[in-house]
C-alpha cells in the first residue's frame, strides 16, 4: 500500500522529484504544488491523474498525504518545512536545509519531537560512486585520509538568491560529510571569493576546510567556467581515489600510487632525510558500479526511513553540519578569507 | 661565430640545458660543470668534445666563455650568479632566481651595473601556448581578465630543499607575470598549505593572488596527486582560454562562452535583476600552434638578448616579481593563511 | 488541435516514443499497444490517462487515431505498417523499415498511393550534430568528401533476431545517406563479419561502402567492445569533421587539417612528385550546437510532414536505400567479403 | 668491452638509432653513414667523436665494426643487408625487412648460414605495453582471443616510395605477430584501400586478417586523419585489453567485461537461445608499466642476441611473417578486396 506524497515546487528541481516519485512504487504521488499552479500543470502534462494546486494548505490538510518533498527557494524552507511537520507530514527538503543553522536546528528539534522523518536531499550521497567512496574510506582501503580536493565548475546559472558557495558547495560539503571517517570532523574553514562580473554575489569561490586529523579539504566552485569539471580526489596513505563525475566510462579510479614517509625510528638517524621518502606507482582499479539514478535511491531511502521509523542516511543533522560549514565559509569570505574555527571563533 | 657557453649543474635540469645548447647554433658549448665531475661526464656521454669539470673557477677564468647557464640548487644561485657576473659573463639561471628577493635584487643591480644579461629560465613563458595566451590577453581578445585558475598537480618528487610552493608555483606565477595585461599587477596573496605525509614541508598548497583589476588568480600545486593535471583557465569578459598542457591534441581552447552582466543604465531600473545577466554559449576555437620545444626558444632568447644588448623577455625583474609573490605566499602560509599585501603588510 | 497518435510496441524503444509523444503538443497520445498489455501498462505507469491495449485492431479502428508510431521487432514491420496504411493511418516505423527491400518497396508504394506519410525513425539524422554535418558537407565547407570512417562499438545486447550489422549499421548508413552530397551515391559494398562467441550471428562487422565520387566509407560495428566508441570522421579536401557522440563537451570538431595534392599542370613536370603534396595544420573549430533531444525533433518532423502533406526528411525512400545497403552487405558477408555492386552484381 | 656499431641512414629514423646507440653501453657507435655525408654530420652535430661517412664500403671494411643498424628506404634493404652479412656484420634493419618476401627469405637464409644475427626493428614489440599484452594473452589472462581491432591514423607524411599499408600496417602486424598465442596463426587476408587525394598510392586502408582459431583481426591505417589515434583492442573470452598508445595516463586497460555464451549441453535444448548469453561488467584494471623507451630495449636486445649467439625476439622470421601478410594484403587490395589465403590462393 503506497504512501501519499506531495511534491512542493515545480521550478528547476521539482520536475525531477515528480518523475522519480512517479516511478517509486512505495509512493503514490497525489499533488504537485506550486504558487503558480499553471507551472505545476505544465510539469505534470496533459495525461496525468496527479493533481496540481497552488494551495499548500490544501496539501497539508489532505489526510491521504503522508509525506512532502520540498523543492522551493531556500528562503521559503523554514516556513514550509515547519508547517508540514506541524501538520504531521514527513519531509524531504532540498539543500540547503534552511538559510541559517539556527532555523535548521529548530526544524530538526521539531521533527525529533514529532517523531517525523526530516530528510535532506543530498542527492550526490546516493550515487553509486559516492557510496563506494564512503566504503573505501570507512573500511580503510585508502589508509589514512590525507587530502581532499574537489572541483565543481561549469557555466552555471547565476542564482538570484544565493552566491556560488551556497549554490554549489553544499554538494561537495554534503559528500565530504557523508564519506569522512566517523572520527574525523571539520574544525575550521576559510573561503576566498570573487565577483568578477558585477553580479553582486560571489561567482567564484575557493574553500579550505581543515579536518580534525590534520588533513586539508579544498573546494573550488565556479559559475563562470566554460568547461564542466566535477572531479574530487580523496588522497589516502594507501590508495587515492579520483572521482570524475563527468566521465561515464570511468567515474571512479582507485590508484595505488602515492608518496610514503617511513616512520621515525625505523631508519637510523644518521641517514639522509631523503631516505625516508618512497614512492608507489602501482596499478589503478576502475571498479564496476551499478547503474542507478541517485534520485531514485533518494526516494527509496525517504520511504524506507518513514516505514522503518528511523533517521534517513542524510538526516537533518547532516543538513545542519553542512549549513554550519557554509555559514562559517561566508563569514570567512566576508572577512577577507580569515580562518574561522567551527566553534565560531576566528581560528 | 658562436658564443662560448658553459652549463653549470648536471642534476635534474642541467642535461636539458646541455641538449638544447648543443642544438643551438648561436652557442658553442664549452663546459659542463658539476661539483661531481663524474656526473657531468655521464651527462655528456663518451662521444663528446665538450669538457666536463668540477671547477667553477676554471670555467669563469676561460676567456672563451661568454655566458653561463646555471641549473644548481636554489641555495647556490646567489654565489654562482654573482661570481659569473663579476667575471663578466652573461647569466641564465633556473627558477627561483635566489631564495630571497633581497639577494635577487642585489644580483639584478649588479647585472644592470655591469651591462650584462641576467635571464631567468621561466621555461613555460617560451611555450607556443603561453605566448599565444599572452597575445590573446594583451591584444584584448578575451576582453577584461576576470579570473585565473591554475592546477599543477602530479605524483612529484618531494624536494629536499624546498616545499611544493617553491618547487611548482614558480611556473604558474611566472606564467601569470608573463601574460597579465601590463596595467594589471598582483596586490595581495594568501596561501593555505598542508603536509599530510609528515615530510616536514608543504606537499599541497593553495595560493590566492588578488590582482589590481579586482580579479582573483588561484593556484593549486600538489606533489601527492596520483594523476597529472596541468590546466590553467584565463576567464575573460569576451572569451575564456583553457590551457591543458597534458593534452597534445588541443593544448589551448578559446571558448566564446561566458556570463555577461548588462551595464547599469541600459536596463530600466524597475526590471528584475535577473534581466541583467545573459549567457553566451558560442563556438570553441582550438588554434594551431607551432611545434617548438620551449627550451630551444629559451636558448634563442638568451643568445639574442646578449647579441642585441637588451633585456631578455624574462629578465631579473621578472624573476624578482615571482620571488616576491613566493615570499609573501610563504609568509601567509606560516600565518595560517592570512592575506598579505604585496607591499608587505597584512592586508 | 492535436492529432491522435498510437505507439505500437512497449519493448526497448517504445517507452522513448511514449515519453516524447507525451511531450509533443502536436500529438495527443491515445494508445500504447503491445501484445502483452501488462508491459504497456507498466510503461505508462499508474498515473496516466493514456490507454493500454493488446489489440492492434482496436487501435486501427479508432477514428480518433490519425497516426501510429511502430517500435516492434523488424519481422513484424511489414504486416503492422501495411495494416496501418490500409486503415488510413500515417506511420512512423523504427529501423529497419522491413527485413527485405522487396517488402519495403511495397510499403513505400502503398503509402504513396494512399497519400499517407510513411516515415523511418532514423533518429540520429535529427541530432543537432548530424544536421550540422549535413550542412557542412552540402554547403561545401569541407570541400570534396574524401573518406568516411564510422565506429559504433560497445558492450551490446546480442539481439535474438538480427546480427550486429542489422542492429547497429542502420544508424551509420542512415547518417551517411542523410549527409552525403546529393550527387554522391553508394555504388558497391563489402562486409567482413565474425562471430567469435558462438552466438550464431555476426557480433563484429566491418563494412566498406564505395561511393560514386571514388571515396570509401567504412563502418565498424561491434557488440563485444568493453568500451563505448561512437565516432565518425568525414574527411574532406578543405576540412575534416570528427564527430564524437560520446563526448558531451565537444561532439563536433571541424579541423582545418589535411593533405593536399596540387593539380597536374600547376607544377613543372620535372619537379619531384613530393612537391605535389602539401600539408595544412590549421585551427580546429568546435561549433556550439543547440541542445535538443533528437527524438523530440523526430516527433516534430512526423507531425509537420502530416500537417503539411509532404514527405518527411527521412521517408520510406531513405529507409529503402539503407535496406539495400544492408542486404548487399549481408550478401557480401555470406560470400566471404566479396564486393557487391548496388545494382546487385558481384562487382 | 663494447661492440663497434655503425648506423646506416640519417633520414627520418636514423637519428633515433644514433641517439639510443649513444646511450647503450654495450655498443660503441663508430660510424653514421649516409649517401649525403652532410646529412650524417648534421645529425651527429658539431661536438661528436663519431665519424660521419658516405662510404658504406669503408664501414663494412672497418674490422672494429661488429654490427650495423640500417634505417634506409626499403628498396635499399636487400643490397645493404646482404653486403653487411657478407662482410660478417650482425644486422638490425628497419621494417619492412625487404620489399618482397622472396628477398627476405634469401637474407634470412644467408644470416642463418653465416651464424650472424639478423634482427628486425619491430620497435613496438619492445614497448612495456606490448610486452604486457603478450604476457596477458600467452598466459591465458584474457582467455581465448576473440577479436583484434587496431586503429593507427594520423595526419601522416605521404611517403614517396610506399603506400599507407606498407608504411603503417607493419607496426600493427608485427605487434599481432608478437602477441598471438603460439598456436594461432593468420590464415587469410583481405584489404580495401583508397587514394582519395590523387597521391597515386593508397592513403587509407582497411585490412582484415583471419586467424586460425576463427578470430578476425582488423587494422585501419590512414594518413589523412586530422586526429591521431593509436588504439588496439584484444578481445578475449575472459578479459579484453584496450591499448591506447596516445594516452600517457592509462595506456593499457584490462576490462573484465564481455559477452559469454554457455556451452551447448549445459542448458536444456528447449530453453530459449537468449538464455545462453550472459554479460559481465566487472572492474577495469590499469596496470602500472615501467617507463622505458622501446628503442633502448631494441638496442639492448640486439646487443644481447649478438653476445649470446641467439636469435633476437624479433628475428628475420618475424620480419618474413609480416612481409607475407603485407604482400597478401597488397594482392587483395589490387584485386578489389578479394580474400587471399596465406598459402597464396584466393580463399
Amino acid at each position: 500500500m503506497p504512501m501519499g506524497l506531495a511534491v512542493i515546487g515545480a521550478g528547476y528541481w521539482g520536475p525531477n522529484l515528480v518523475r522519480t516519485a512517479l516511478a517509486t512504487p512505495a509512493f503514490r504521488l497525489d499533488w504537485l504544488c506550486d504558487l503558480q499552479s499553471e507551472r505545476a500543470r505544465a510539469v505534470l502534462g496533459p495525461y496525468t491523474t496527479v493533481r496540481a494546486t497552488s494551495s499548500y494548505e490544501d496539501v497539508l490538510a489532505d489526510p491521504g498525504v503522508a509525506a512532502v518533498a520540498i523543492a522551493t527557494p531556500a528562503a521559503t524552507h523554514f516556513d514550509l518545512v515547519r508547517s508540514a511537520l506541524e501538520a504531521g507530514k514527513h519531509v524531504m527538503v532540498e539543500k540547503p536545509l534552511t538559510p541559517s543553522a539556527a532555523e535548521g536546528e529548530k526544524l530538526a528539534a521539531l521533527a525529533q519531537r514529532s517523531g517525523l522523518v526530516l530528510m535532506c536531499d543530498h542527492t550526490y550521497c546516493y550515487t553509486p560512486a559516492v557510496r563506494r567512496i564512503r566504503e573505501l574510506i570507512r573500511e580503510g582501503e585508502i589508509g589514512e585520509l590525507q587530502f581532499v580536493d574537489s572541483v565543481r565548475i561549469n557555466l552555471g546559472l547565476v542564482q538570484p538568491d544565493v552566491d556560488v558557495l551556497w549554490d554549489l558547495a553544499p554538494h561537495d560539503l554534503s559528500i565530504l560529510d557523508f564519506v569522512l571517517p566517523e572520527e574525523v570532523i571539520p574544525v575550521a574553514v576559510a573561503a576566498h571569493t570573487s565577483d568578477p562580473i558585477g553580479a553582486r554575489r560571489a561567482c567564484v569561490a575557493y574553500l579550505s576546510v581543515w579536518l580534525s586529523n590534520g588533513a586539508l579539504a579544498h573546494v573550488h566552485v565556479n559559475w563562470l567556467s566554460p568547461t564542466k569539471i566535477r572531479t574530487t580526489v580523496f588522497g589516502g596513505s594507501r590508495r587515492t581515489i579520483v572521482w570524475d563525475d563527468t566521465n561515464p566510462a570511468g567515474r571512479l579510479a582507485v590508484h595505488d600510487r602515492g608518496v610514503d614517509t617511513l616512520q621515525a625510528g625505523t631508519v637510523p638517524q644518521d641517514e639522509r632525510r631523503d631516505a625516508l621518502i618512497s614512492y608507489r606507482t602501482g596499478d589503478t582499479l576502475i571498479p564496476a558500479l551499478p547503474e542507478r539514478e541517485a534520485l531514485m535511491s533518494v526516494m527509496a531511502e525517504f520511504s524506507a526511513a518513514i516505514s522503518e521509523g528511523r533517521p534517513p542516511l542524510t538526516d537533518a543533522q547532516a543538513g545542519l553540519r553542512v549549513l554550519k560549514l557554509l555559514e562559517a565559509a561566508s563569514r570567512s569570505a566576508d572577512s577577507g578569507g580569515v580562518r574561522i574555527s567551527l566553534n565560531g571563533a576566528v581560528a
